[in-house]
Formats: structure tokens, C-alpha cells, sequence
């Protein structure tokens, strides 16, 4: 069960949603026609112990920021600003007071630092893992869906995708005190990109498309790539990664690509860009272009070699 | 863990709410100020398997329709109409496809008939029991909270409360065709009560304030005292009920109030009606008066006598 057989499920028994739906399923969250001239933006974002989290290298307080941060950064990549959120939470009857304090006061701390409103949810008790899903409404005057990418444009990334990644397999490997809190943080403690926004609204048509990197780039490009019909070319030697993080897959004998392009969780923002506009916003960094749907999603290797980019990586990962 | 904890933990770390915030916590939903003479509706409500569910006795169908049927009434109970909803849904990964046919088809089928978009959600695995959560969002021209019942005011009921639980009650006890379809659609297919709000609605201050039955009756007129700082006192003699429940009640040996007070999954709505309007909606029966707080909650019971009434019933059902 993937993203796009939900929205394959959601749309075969839903059908054609009513006309104030302007994005309605399959985008980072949907804008909705309002009566004034903003767009509203409403999305929800579910995680689960032992699937999306591990009690034994999160806090309570790492869990409740990073669910709030997830689903704000959906908001951040429909080029919204947010402003309410219900956080709906189901837990073991054991769980310790100390749990729902941390949780809570983490969500809030960073409900105060992004200015979104908490304004409801649910409690309960669930007979197994913990549950949480958080609902989030924004607002925007310019709603950037991920179905608008054009073949010529460029492909850029805010930050540097897979330090997440990098953060969690150093979190598995070695005691906290071992590890660069850049890694730590980047892993537990994402923030939601909405300062990049400003940059990319700097021009009207700078850009065409936008996505967070909730997964691995390789899955956001193929989602991108789906949702606007056209190929990526993708030059993995321009991607950017954090010195702490080249220093951790030297140590450890990993291709940081592999974390870059199959890892997930850094909710940096992906765009597509208008190449008619210049200069580039400098907080992104080109990693590659948009080509005509038949040239396929490809990146470009270390070596210059052309490979077919799939889901999760490239096949150079199968046979390493 | 009840839903009044979850309001004081909330509100304790999240502090005051914006201004935009017209009603927030605590609530059926919350309302939302937005630059349009409506006002935003927003609630979110989880169901976890094992706790609001059994797969022995609800069909997928029946699992999907009371899910968007929980959430859209507590938009009913803030006398809004429902717009949006966002579906998450954590699954076993052996679940079968069929469930996830099942359950959507009956969420689309509910969403069409309450002319409500279903605009996103997410779609994840479960290690554990399964999750739902949905978000809603809706309008109204005016929001009638929980928190302005007047002592003085008539309390009023929609339907039959407790013909739900006596509906699980008959499928726990018997096989499906001994059941009458009226006990079984009570607590399978429960219908938000949109209906009702044009009769609210014929005088403006008419209705003071308006609650769901999600619990049982006892817990619900608990709430509204609460929030609105009355006492209440409810005559047991006026409670209506189906003779599908008196029948079953009279088979098993079973007081029926133990279903209208202590049960719950009603979605009828309970409100508070201003006593100087007349008449009074033909689709609600008035069942008790609201009084001031230092004079308590009570009922009157068949015979005539007041007893406490407590938050999961009264004093009769522990020696009973």
C-alpha cells in the first residue's frame, strides 16, 4: 500500500469531486475554494509506532514535533502558510503520563514557532501500537500542486536530502554522544520549509511544481514525474550532501546516495523552475532537469553514466 | 484517558489560541475565523479496532460509514454543513483488498448523500490493530457551542438515544436475522443529523447550545453542564424509546435507561432550547430542564424519585 494506490482507491470509489475542489487527492494537501481570494489548503498525515517511528530512538518530544512538522510541510509544499491543526492520538492504556506531557508540549512549542492554531482532536486508547494523525489547514494565495512541471525545466532541492536518512542509521549504530547533532536533528527535529517560500514566489512563474521529500528523492521525483507527464533527468553529482554526512558512509563503507535517493524524511522542498527566470533562488541547488515524458526518469552517476532511476534508488544499489 | 483530560492537557501546553480562534478546544469542532461572513468548522475523530470496533460485528461498509458518520456529526452538532474530509488509514498489511473496497465505497457513498468532498487522507500500514481518523471541514453562518445552555433551558433530545447500544447489545446476543433492521442500522449505519438544524435554526435564539450523543446521554449532559456552568435535571419518564429497544429490553431483562444513559454511537444531538420561544421543534422531545449549577445533575426516575446522576449513568445500575 503506497501513496498512488490510495489515490487509486480514494478516486475509483469517490469520482469526480464538486467544483470548489481546485486539488483535490494525490497532491500534498488539497485546496479548497473559499468565498475570498485565498485558497484553502487541508491535509492529514497519519504515523504509526514500529512503522514511521521507534520508541527506543525517539523521545515523546522527537515524535510530537516531527508529526506536527510532517504535516505542515505538506502545507509548506502547496506554497501555504498554516494556520490550524487537530492532532487525533490513540495509546496503549500503559502509556506513561510523561509520554502525552512530552508529546504535547513538543507540538506546541512548534505550533507557537510556525503560528498554527491547535484546535481539536482526539484521544483514545488503542490495544497496540500508538497512533497519530494530524489534520492541518492552510491558506495560500497561489496554490503550487505537483502536476505543472514542464520538459526544459530545472529540478531543484532545498537543504540536503538523505541527512535524515544518515541521522537514523547513525541512530541505530553508535550512542548518541558519538553522533553530530546535525544528523540527530535532521532525523527527529525536521522543520518545515516554509522560509523558503518568499524565494520562490519572488516571480509569478518561477515555479511550475512543488513536493516535499517526505520519501527518498527517487520516489518524490517519480510522483513529480507522474503527476505533470514528463521524465527527470537527475545529475547525482550535483546533489549536496552535509560534510558530517560524508564523513558517516566513509566511515561505514555506505554510498551516500543511497540515503539521498532511497532514505526519506527530510522534508526539504522539491521544485520545479521556470529556466526563462534568473537568477535561481540560491537556497535551492539544480540537481537536474525535466525532459519529455518518453526519455524516462534517468540520473547521471558519479562516473557520468546514464542509469534508469526507479522508486527507491538505482540498480546500482541491488548488486552493491 | 476521557475527552475532558485531552482538553486540559492541550490546553494546558498550548495556551491561549490566536484570535482567529472563534471556538477551539473542547468543542464538537472547532470554529475558525475566516475574512467571509461564515464561519469555518474543523474536528477531527478516530475510531481504533478493538475500541469503537469489531470486525466480528461490522463489515468494512459499516466500518467506513460510521467513521465519516462520527466526524460529520460533530459538524451537525456545531449546526454547520459538512464540506471537506481527509480519510486516514492504518491497515495490517494482510488485510485484504476487499476491506479497503468495502470501506471506501461506504465513506463515498455517505460523502455523496452528505454532498461532502472527500479530498485527501493517507494510507499506511499497521503492525497492529487498524486506524481511522478523519478530518472535517465545514460552515455555518453560525456556530452553537456547548458552552451556552442557561439555566431555565429546556433540554431537548433528537430520536432514540440508546438504540444503538441496544443494537450492540443485540448483535453480541443474537444472529443477524433475529435482529430488527431498525437496532442494527442504530449502531452500524448511524446517520449525522443535518436534518435537524433548519427546525434550530426557524428562531435565532432559539437553541442555546447543542452537543452529540457520541457517549451515552449521561456523559453528554455531564459535558454540557460543564462547559456552560449549569446543572440539569433530566426526567427519566420522558425519554423516548423504540419498541424494537423496550422488546429487546424486556427479553434480556435489561432497564433500557442502562442503554440511553450509559450507551453511546447515538449521533443524535442534544440541545438546549431558550424556553420563551414556542413552539418547540416537533423533532426533538424535551426531556429535562437546565438549573443552576450549585443545584447539580439529576434525574427523576420512574418513580418519581431524584437521584444523582452520574457521568456513566446513576446509582441504580451498580446494585442492579
Amino acid at each position: 500500500m503506497n501513496e498512488f494506490s490510495l489515490i487509486e482507491i480514494m478516486r475509483s470509489h469517490l469520482g469526480p469531486p464538486s467544483s470548489h475542489v481546485e486539488i483535490g487527492i494525490g497532491d500534498d494537501a488539497a485546496s479548497l475554494k473559499l468565498p475570498t481570494k485565498k485558497h484553502l489548503l487541508f491535509c492529514s498525515d497519519a504515523m504509526v509506532e514500529g512503522v514511521h517511528f521507534d520508541l527506543r530512538l525517539a523521545s515523546p518530544e522527537d515524535i510530537g514535533h516531527k508529526a506536527l512538522a510532517s504535516a505542515l510541510s505538506d502545507i509548506a509544499a502547496m506554497n501555504g502558510s498554516a494556520l490550524y491543526a487537530t492532532i487525533s492520538l490513540a495509546l496503549p492504556s500503559d502509556t506513561a503520563p510523561s509520554f502525552i506531557d512530552g508529546f504535547y508540549r513538543s507540538i506546541a512549542a512548534l505550533a507557537r514557532l510556525q503560528k498554527v492554531d491547535i484546535v481539536g482532536g482526539d484521544l483514545t486508547r488503542s490495544p497496540g501500537p500508538i497512533f497519530i494523525d494530524i489534520a492541518c489547514i492552510g491558506e495560500t494565495s497561489h496554490p503550487i500542486s505537483r502536476s505543472n512541471a514542464k520538459p526544459g525545466d530545472w529540478l531543484a532541492v532545498s537543504g540536503f536530502p538523505g541527512t535524515s536518512a544518515a541521522g537514523l542509521h547513525a541512530l541505530k549504530t553508535r550512542s548518541r554522544d558519538q553522533i553530530a547533532p546535525t544528523l540527530i536533528n535532521a532525523h527527529l527535529r525536521p522543520q518545515p520549509r516554509f522560509d523558503l517560500l518568499s524565494s520562490l514566489n519572488r516571480e509569478p512563474d518561477l515555479c511550475t511544481s512543488l513536493i516535499d521529500i517526505s520519501d527518498g528523492l527517487s520516489s518524490e521525483i517519480h510522483r513529480l514525474a507522474k503527476s505533470s507527464g514528463v521524465g527527470f533527468l537527475l545529475d547525482t553529482r550535483k546533489l549536496p550532501f552535509r560534510p558530517e554526512v560524508l564523513s558517516l558512509a566513509a566511515q561505514d563503507g555506505i554510498d551516500p546516495l543511497q540515503w539521498s535517493l532511497g532514505g526519506g524524511e527530510d522534508y526539504e522542498l522539491l521544485a520545479t523552475l521556470n529556466p526563462a527566470s534568473s537568477p535561481l533562488p540560491p537556497v535551492f541547488t539544480v540537481i537536474g532537469r525535466a525532459t519529455e515524458a518518453r526519455e524516462g526518469i534517468h540520473l547521471i552517476d558519479r562516473h557520468g553514466q546514464r542509469l534508469a532511476l526507479n522508486e527507491t534508488g538505482f540498480d546500482h544499489f541491488a548488486s552493491s
